[in-house]
């Protein structure tokens, strides 16, 4: 064994704490755990193999439940022409301060430049209109996953601001508005599945204001989740179109009554902006904490070597890491040259959910120690029981995080029942739960007034009753207030 | 059952012949049984619900063996800044007069152009620099699933020839030439491997010459796919980079015994061209043929419907469909105002590999018709047969769907021992196997005399002897000459 210094050795460990100086700290857990790195392409990042594992994860959770509920994937280009972009005004301007524009191929330049997609509803709604003729064709419910470009002019923040990002697209067209608006209800009820059971995230289900809604959407349903810094950010979403896309890309068909009618259309979305949401919320100043449901490596085993007992030890662990993949994914640590302290430290640091310490004296009497990542919680069981004490330790883990994020959502909120109770809740970093009139002008002088906190969102439970936050007119809705990403 | 026009009807039915007008027929089979779309982008493609199904298949084969050879997932920006492409000049010279060029985002001119990835070879060693410092961080192995643009001037044709198109692109490192040449090996097995057992395809396993190998590649492998057209198409390939790459972008670590040494690098890619190769083999002039395994739909049911005797005749295929569908993934057609023969003519164009014809007949003797695409055969079996017996065709469609290919490749290929031979064979559309001298100016030369015919590859088995086909010099190589897409 060489005693070689290790090269490595003094990236590990996160100099920054989450509660001292959370954007550093957010930053030093992702790219010491190698989690993801910067590129040379400003606001970009590289998704690792863990990230993108997680990522994995995910799509193929949601995948399998889209499958079920009909909806297909396809595949649509990734460019699209300018003119249509322009052919939904709100969408266009929605988006076209963000856009990418290509407008040489090799040294030709284009007769008309093309937009990296930002979104797809213009590219896709325009081959809906060549396939849609009759109610034999719908519904029609496409989904793609694949890359979007928005070109973000803020600070880039991994995962929640990035100036590409992965993520899902669902677009779809029915023949009557009560079968799009369940599809509605649907989707949301699998991002709320989807952010609890995978995640361990507990987010608020919401109504966008007017002003905050999709840029060519009816009425968005989204779910927001708090950061541990006291800011809403956006999660997953759901948009019901009504008709507006169908009449600006004529999406008519002719119904069983002989009549033309317009579609009514969806879309929706889930990106990798969750992991971010995910690391901020569950991990700690000893790096990643990761939900066993997608942690890349559920289990990492350290055999504890000396000399004499080395070759024993490892032969144990290598039964045990057989018996354990059967079930979960599992890694054995068996790298000479790094202490086990430094291998402990790593495997926390990369967020793997269960460790499984293994020496000399745990061979001798047929035992191993569990420690678990979120309590660091450490136990003492017998070799023969492991594999059922590891399965009820992921459990209880996502479980516990799950609780944990609640907890955090509902710490972390306010009830304000004045202008002033809420600025300085939102000036103490809380979210505030408010009653507001619905006129929009409460909700722009709120902004100014607090340095930017937003009317995030209309929630799904909410009970409006008494008078505006603001104005002290009769109050319309309840509305989550905050500064968000 | 209203008697309304269908308005699909006049779509259906192919008219053009594959030995006629291949390209027609090609082009026809592709819309006609909605498998692609054109888009309102030059060169750019829809890949329809099942286009898309049969790539989710290749991936999904593919990812998990790379998976089982220890390679990562991983996600690196699409954008590449112009003067990192610029820093290995052969690679440079040999993509960028088909890359689009980003120079806006939003209404701001960008202070660098943006390449939209052709490859990935540059953003990822940029990252690979940073990551690798001692022999501890090799092999590093990567792949990625995304989608590259290459901005083609030619003339597109679906799949074979998109300016966007879908692929993985692998991109390894190694401390030491044999582990990656094995690497090279085991990469081309999985190639040979997903092309005749998935997608029922034999190929060439070639290397590619000097002139035909990758910008930036010590040397090419490839498989070679003959068409219908009596072309050579490229598909999957493997390339030894060496060190040309790690030199360029300072690829170096600190190995065992202390020296900074380069890694050796390979890349290697399947794209969804081989999509496109695979309609072009199997699909007739009903259309599609799809091989079982890559399928999205193995088995269509068709009930056939009369007044008396509808009811029991659907409920009896829904239960053949339940019993099915635990293996294969199924459908039933039971719409009403469509003949039973429109049905099978619709199946038949997408390609579904077996169709069930089930009637009041059928009903009484407690049978079904099984017909397979490939061949036409029609089979009357026992209902208590029709798991076992659909499992046995489909497996035998699958083999023989191969055995045809590798008969398509047999009979197109030419053995030539003169240039007057070569020419006659290449005019007359075949593939032409003969010996070369390995001189480019013979290379060039049969180039221009045939009128573009390429020396596309040298096959992994030649056994070299006598003489050039060209200049009569002694020779070196044997190789596949052809016209190429």
């Amino acid at each position: 064994m060489p005693a070689k210094k290790d090269e490595k050795e003094n990236l590990l460990g996160i100099t920054a704490k989450k509660d001292a100086d959370f954007s550093e700290w957010y930053q030093q857990v992702l790219l010491k755990s190698e989690f993801v790195d910067y590129s040379s392409v400003s606001g970009c990042i590289v998704l690792r193999p863990a990230a993108y594992a997680v990522w994995e994860k995910i799509q193929s959770y949601v995948d399998i439940r889209l499958k079920k509920m009909g909806i297909k994937n396809a595949y649509f280009p990734l460019f699209i022409p300018e003119s249509l972009l322009k052919k939904e005004a709100t969408h266009l301007t929605g988006f076209s301060p963000e856009v990418a524009w290509v407008d040489y191929g090799g040294n030709t330049k284009l007769g008309e430049r093309l937009a990296v997609r930002p979104t797809s509803e213009t590219i896709m709604y325009d081959s809906y209109s060549k396939w849609i003729r009759s109610w034999r064709d719908l519904p029609l419910r496409l989904n793609q996953w694949n890359n979007v470009v928005r070109w973000e002019f803020k600070n880039p923040v991994p995962f929640i601001r990035t100036r590409e990002f992965l993520w899902n697209e669902g677009h779809t067209a029915f023949a009557t508005k009560p079968e799009a608006e369940k599809e509605i209800k649907d989707i949301m009820n699998l991002w709320v599945d989807t952010c609890e059971n995978v995640l361990a995230l507990a987010g608020i289900h919401g109504k966008k204001t007017e002003k905050e809604k999709f840029a060519g959407a009816e009425y968005t349903h989204a779910l927001e989740f708090v950061t541990p810094n006291g800011r809403l950010v956006q999660g997953p979403d759901a948009h019901h179109d009504g008709q507006i896309f169908a009449k600006a890309f004529n999406l008519k068909f002719v119904d069983k009554d002989e009549k033309e009618k317009y579609v009514y259309q969806n879309t929706w979305a889930i990106t990798t902006r969750m992991i971010g949401v995910m690391i901020m919320a569950h991990s700690d100043d000893k790096g990643l904490v990761l939900p066993p449901k997608v942690a890349p490596v559920q289990i990492a085993i350290v055999p504890i070597l000396f000399d004499a007992t080395k070759d024993k030890v490892v032969a144990e662990c290598s039964k045990l890491k057989k018996e354990l993949e059967k079930e979960f994914s599992v890694i054995i640590d068996d790298r000479e040259g790094y202490t086990p302290g430094r291998k402990f430290n790593e495997w926390e640091l990369k967020g793997v959910p269960i460790r499984i310490e293994f020496g000399p004296k745990d061979l001798e009497k047929s035992q191993a120690v569990l420690v678990r990542r979120d309590s660091g919680e450490k136990k003492t069981v017998k070799l023969s029981d492991v594999k059922k004490e590891v399965e009820k330790e992921l459990e209880a883990m996502q479980i516990s995080l799950l609780e944990k994020s609640r907890k955090m959502l509902k710490d972390s909120t306010v009830n304000a029942k004045t202008f002033d109770e809420l600025k300085k809740a939102i000036d103490s970093k809380k979210i505030v739960r408010a009653m507001w009139c619905s006129d929009s002008t409460c909700e722009d002088e709120i902004k100014d007034k607090t340095g930017g906190a937003k009317l995030v969102a209309i929630p799904v439970d909410e009970k409006p009753s008494g008078k505006c936050v603001y104005c002290g007119k009769k109050a319309e809705h309840e509305v989550y207030v905050s500064k968000s990403y």
